[in-house]
C-alpha cells in the first residue's frame, strides 16, 4: 500500500492506472475505520483492479458547534486496517493540501434532498460533503465509489451530485454494518456510556417494528413514525432529534406509504448523536 | 466530424480516446461561431490529438431579463465552420439532455471573483457558467480547455473553479480576436446599428489610451478609469455600464496599479451590450 499526501502525486498515479486500463474503486472516509468502512473496502477490492481509500476529516462539513476538533482520529491503526483490507493507495491529505486558500472561490451547493433529516439541522453540512466529494472525485478519478447506507441522506445527495454534474462514476451503496445487537457501526459509538450502548440497540429495533407495521398494512406515515418514537422513548434515555419517513432517494414527503421509502432517525445521547435508517420497497 | 447529442455517447467516445492515450482539447461555446471561437479551435487543433467543440446555449447563465430566447443561433453554419476548423467531435445537446430534471439537486456556486464587472449586475450568471462548465468537463474529460480572454472574468472564474475543485484540466486562455478597427469579435455585434458599429471601435481605443497612461507613469486607478470613461462618453452614443480596474485574475480592488491588472468595460448600445478588456503587467 502506498500512502500519498499530495494531490498532484495521486492524480499522476491514477492517470497512469487509467491509461493501463485498470479499474479504480474508491472509498472516501473520515478515518477511524470500523467494520462499516471495511465492508466498503472489501467490496471495492472484489470489483476493481485498484482500490483507493481516502482519509480526510473535512472541516467544511462540520458546523461551528460540531465535533470537528474532537472527531476521533487514529491514522496508524487506520493504515494497518487499510493495508490488511487490500487497499492499494491511501490518500491522506492535510487540510491545507485540500484547502490551500482562505476561502474557496467556488463550492458545490446542494439544492434538493437536503432540507430534511440531518440536513435540516446541519445547515451547510451537505454543501461541505458535496464539495469535498467533488474534489475527491476529480483527484481520484474512480470508476466506482462506495458509500454506506448508514448515512442514507448522504447517499441520496451524492446520487444527485453524480447525476446532475454528470460525474463519470458509478455509485455503489452498501448496507449498514451492525453490531450483533443491531446497533449501526459508527466512529461515534465510542462516546456512548455503557448503559447508553445497551439502549442504543433499541433504535434499530424501533425501525424494524415500523417496517413490520408497514408490511402488515399500515400506510399512514404518521402512525409508522409514532411506533418508532414510542419505542425509543420507552426503551432508551436518548433524546429524539427526529424520526422521519420519505420517498427514497428523492427524500420527498409522502402521504401514503408506497414505492421505495426510508424511515430514518437521529437520537442524542450524552456525548453522541446516533443516526440510523432502513429503506425498503412497499 | 461526428455530431453527438447524447451525453452517454460522448462519454463513451472520450473514454475510448483516453484509453488510447489520445489528448483531448475542448472548446466550450454557445455557438454562432466567429473568428474568436475559430482561434480557440485552431489552437486546440495544434495542441491535441482530438478536438471537441460543444455548442450549448446554457439557460442557467441567462437572467430572467436577458437574451436567452433571442441569443443568435445557426447550427448549420456552425457545423460547417467546425468541420473546416478540424473539429473531431461536435457535442450539441438539447436543453433537456443537459438539464433533465425541473431543478438541479446540486449546482456550483461561485463565491469569489464574482461581485465585480459583469458579475455584479448579473446575479447568478457565473453560477450558471460554473455549473455548466463543470458538467461539460465531466462529460468531455478534456486535457486542455480553451477560453477567450474577451470574457476575462469568465476566465478568472473558470481558473478558480479548476483550482478549487481540483479538476484535472489545463486552462488555456487565448487573446481576444478583434476586427480590423479593434472591436472585439462577438456574436452580439450583429445587433449594432451601422453608426454604433463604427463607434464601437472606440472601446478598445479607450482601453489602450488607459494602458498608455499607465505605461507613462499614472498609477492611480481612478485617473486611469476616467481616461476610458471620457473617451467613450465623447466618442460614442453608448451608455457605460462600468469601467473597472482590478488585479488579475484575483479581481481584487487595488489602490496603486502594480502587478498584473485588468481594465475592463461594458457599454450598452441600443440592442447590444458590449464588453471588452485588456490585461497587462506593470
Amino acid at each position: 500500500m502506498i500512502v500519498v499526501e499530495a494531490i498532484k502525486e495521486i492524480q499522476e498515479k491514477v492517470s497512469e492506472f487509467r491509461l493501463q486500463g485498470k479499474s479504480i474503486g474508491f472509498v472516501p472516509t473520515m478515518g477511524y475505520l470500523h467494520e462499516g468502512h471495511l465492508s466498503l473496502m472489501e467490496q471495492a477490492r472484489k470489483e476493481n483492479d485498484i482500490v483507493v481509500l481516502s482519509i480526510f476529516v473535512n472541516p467544511l462539513q462540520f458546523g461551528p458547534n460540531e465535533d470537528f476538533d474532537s472527531y476521533p482520529r487514529n491514522i496508524d491503526r487506520d493504515e494497518d486496517l487499510a493495508r490488511n483490507a487490500g487497499v492499494d493507495l491511501l490518500f491522506y491529505p492535510t487540510t491545507s493540501e485540500m484547502y490551500p486558500h482562505k476561502k474557496l472561490s467556488v463550492s458545490v451547493k446542494v439544492n434538493e434532498r437536503v432540507d430534511v433529516l440531518c440536513g435540516k439541522q446541519r445547515s451547510g453540512h451537505f454543501d461541505g460533503v458535496a464539495t469535498v466529494v467533488t474534489k475527491l472525485f476529480n483527484i481520484v478519478l474512480p470508476h466506482k465509489v462506495y458509500f454506506g447506507m448508514k448515512d442514507a441522506q448522504q447517499v441520496a445527495v451524492i446520487d444527485g451530485l453524480i447525476q446532475d454534474l454528470n460525474i463519470p462514476v458509478e455509485l455503489v451503496p452498501l448496507e449498514t454494518i451492525r453490531e450483533e445487537d443491531g446497533l449501526a457501526k459508527s466512529s461515534r459509538n465510542v462516546y456512548l456510556t455503557k448503559k447508553e450502548r445497551k439502549e442504543a440497540a433499541k433504535l434499530y429495533e424501533g425501525l424494524n417494528l415500523a417496517k413490520e407495521a408497514v408490511r402488515n398494512g399500515v400506510s399512514d406515515p404518521e402512525i409508522v413514525k409514532k411506533i418508532v418514537v414510542e419505542h425509543i422513548t420507552n426503551e432508551t434515555s436518548g433524546k429524539i432529534d427526529y424520526v422521519e419517513l420519505y420517498s427514497y432517494p428523492e427524500l420527498e414527503t409522502i402521504s401514503v406509504i408506497s414505492g421505495k421509502v426510508i424511515i430514518a432517525l437521529a437520537v442524542k445521547f450524552t456525548k453522541a448523536r446516533l443516526i440510523d435508517n432502513i429503506t425498503f420497497v412497499v
